[in-house]
């Protein structure tokens, strides 16, 4: 046995210890996206240990990790360089505030660093605690810019139906996932939702221009209604990730931020997910898409997931402008968290930097993604799927009972059912509505690649048997 | 010379290496309350080493820290507990999904034992990222418990003028500093602000009990004006932090959550600041003021500053109505973060918690902190001391140049010249407006309590014959 693998082996516990943790868990935690009618009365899955691209449960259990921790862990579990550089500067400096005029030397070479890899001019670089406070704080960024100007009429801000942009109040309102709509409290009154843009290539009833057509007409319109003189920002995810792994028809994001940019809307693409590699490129924005937007929000593969951050970056333009309009009175930028930049996550995120050049992560992102993209289609061939989509390390196999389309009960219950045979089988994948969406650490090989396919494949079969037997999808 | 001196004395930087960094900060940060008219010439103070109560500069210049990071800080640099703490999970685990049934081994520890040090019948913990996404989910919760109930109109927020809760919009909404207040929007339909409820016991010229009914009398008219049946909660720190380090006067706390219980408004009580020993105690709110509130926030002091991490407890009352009254089709609560609750962070916390109970930091602080303020206020014998106050070891110095009282600008100054006398001096507190703010790392003993004082009473002598030479406040 290899180190490494006696150091994943060791993510099993005791009986003793695995009952309490779940017992504490049970009586103490209130999750993120918890599941309120079994509160008080949950079962965790308690993950305990990992190393490349597996997980260990506290059981003991192994599973390939197709979901990258959340969109987040893209070098792979126990990267010890990043270990080493956390734990480095945690010893040397391990927190001073970011405030005002003072700073910390990882969070100025991160910001120079980011500034080099982003498009166009964004050099000016915000940082946050994540993408909640990203979103949050390049939308306020908007505000003020419009304010400065002498406009603080453009106050509105255009997001997209299935969009996700975080849960803070305004990050939530401007997510536009009916599914996660609660009986929690949403902006309504100044934040707007467009059609969501996805488009199906293998849908053969409209083609990519009409459907480009429709979208732009329908943006065009909601401007004309609100008002361009009334709009601040639009804020869009490149591939919308969370609401369903939605890719939009080419040509969508040029068209998107030509018309912004005659109207002097600001755009900000929310690069949380596809930023950092996940599809080829650390940002999907110019390099994938062909566009330089004004502001980009990135976090999760910023530090492969081993810290917490974010960051907005923001064009010299803007920047530009804040510093020329600044309030003589009260010139102060009263926005930034606490740990804002903290030097930990910096020098976590400066590591993961590295590592991804010198392993050119996202050279072999651009090999594999169409590898792994062509594998999942296959899946196509089986009854139950409707859908399979995505852009290279981003996907997601959309479940249906025969005859049945959408997020049904039903076809739900049947999504849940074989995610539950992927578990068995030794694969997480990340059940939504009636979706298995997939986005592995970018370190992911073909033989990889193969085996989430084979147990997806399996997986899909003894739903289907079910199905057919008539004991699956009874919700 | 120690190990440890070594560590400290290595923040040096060479020439070269020195002016890369105020070069790269100056052209790529945009720094969380950054002046914006000095934005891209900013001079910014780079701190790049840290060791005891310690910090040093990338010129080598060392300091007494004593804001303690920014109010965080609390057990001190260097701790090398904590950073094995952190090395260790990040090693074996650095990363997964806190969402919905999945968990992770610190994060479920961290929640027992916060569980544990909590007052009342907080016993469920809602993790997050920080102090602000903390507080905007503690009043998430809030709105959720009362449309859960039937009450969906209850969706009004009381705080008060001169509050800090953070920077998101909601919570920048919340704080209620008018000098924070810029061009940015604010939401001001269903967020309230009561007067400001410090008081200082230095003025005779009003009784604590006369001040405590007017502020009650204000609080009362505005529950009746607003109405009580659309009051979601009232979030309020025990003592006022970066608004001026403002202590209410004694029985506030009761009387309030007194008010609040009877209109059943949920009492939420933002110990970002005063939590984790700042006052002495884990928690202010029943050890120091005798109050069980219905949830507490905390960040800062929880890590010691080490990582980012926030946290909601909520009650089992609150919690229990959560899961009793679930909605059927959508039982999911839609709130959380990537990184809530991150397993490095928990670790880091955990190990900062097992510190303090091991050196007894809460009793330390109640030791000193006494001999801290009494050190302080001897300071109030300097002509330009308007006000001396705090508690424990949450304190402010408040300058004014003889006649001239609040936040002028040739306060302002004044203040601004005996904190720069302070830093030539090796001594780094927080100016804002003309305040003085001290929060030094709770380790703190008493010969650095006497440097403290002795640096400030010098800083305060220069500025004072600056100003009969004529040479400060000058703007």
């Amino acid at each position: 046995m290899t180190a490494q693998q006696h150091s994943a082996s060791r993510g099993g516990r005791d009986d003793a210890v695995h009952g309490r943790l779940l017992a504490d868990d049970t009586r103490h935690v209130l999750h993120p996206w918890a599941d309120l009618s079994t509160l008080g009365k949950q079962d965790p899955l308690v993950i305990t240990g990992a190393e490349g691209v597996e997980v260990v449960d506290s059981r003991g259990r192994r599973y390939l990790d197709a979901i990258g921790g959340m969109w987040c862990v893209t070098v792979g579990y126990g990267r010890e360089e990043i270990v080493e550089a956390m734990a480095a500067q945690a010893r040397a400096m391990p927190y001073f505030t970011p405030f005002g005029d003072v700073a910390n030397e990882p969070a100025i070479e991160l910001a120079a660093q980011l500034a080099a890899l982003a498009p166009g001019d964004l050099n000016r670089v915000h940082f946050t605690t994540g993408g909640s406070t990203a979103v949050e704080s390049a939308v306020r960024v908007a505000h003020l810019y419009h304010a400065a100007l002498g406009r603080p009429g453009r106050r509105h801000v255009l997001s997209r139906t299935d969009a996700y942009h975080g849960s803070t109040y305004l990050a939530a309102s401007l997510s536009g996932k009916q599914a996660d709509r609660v009986r929690f409290r949403y902006e309504d009154t100044w934040v707007h939702h467009l059609e969501s843009p996805g488009h199906d290539a293998d849908d053969t009833s409209v083609s990519a221009a009409e459907r480009l057509a429709g979208l732009m007409a329908g943006m065009e319109a909601a401007i004309d209604r609100i008002g361009a003189e009334n709009i601040a920002c639009f804020v869009a995810e490149p591939v919308l990730a969370s609401g369903g792994v939605l890719v939009p028809p080419p040509g969508y994001h040029q068209a998107t931020r030509e018309l912004c940019g005659r109207h002097d809307i600001l755009y900000i693409s929310d690069e949380v997910v596809t930023g950092f590699g996940r599809l080829g490129h650390f940002f999907a924005s110019q390099d994938r898409f062909g566009i330089v937007p004004d502001m980009i929000t990135t976090a999760k593969g910023l530090t492969s997931g081993y810290q917490p951050l974010g960051a907005v970056l923001i064009s010299d333009r803007i920047a530009g402008t804040l510093a020329e309009t600044a309030d003589p009175d009260k010139p102060v930028f009263s926005n930034g968290f606490t740990y804002s930049g903290h030097p930990v996550a910096c020098a976590a995120a400066l590591a993961n930097i590295e590592l991804m050049r010198r392993e050119d992560i996202c050279g072999h992102v651009r090999d594999v993604g169409p590898y792994f993209m062509d594998r999942l289609r296959e899946l196509r061939s089986s009854p139950i799927v409707a859908a399979v989509r995505g852009d290279h390390l981003m996907a997601c196999v959309e479940c249906r009972v025969p005859g049945e389309s959408g997020p049904t009960p039903r076809n739900m219950a049947l999504a849940h059912r074989v995610d539950t045979y992927c578990e068995a089988g030794g694969l997480l994948v990340r059940p939504y509505e009636n979706l298995c969406i997939m986005s592995p650490p970018l370190v992911v090989g073909a033989a990889e690649i193969d085996r989430i396919a084979g147990v997806m494949a399996d997986a899909l079969a003894r739903a289907e048997a079910d199905l057919r037997s008539g004991t699956a999808a009874a919700g």
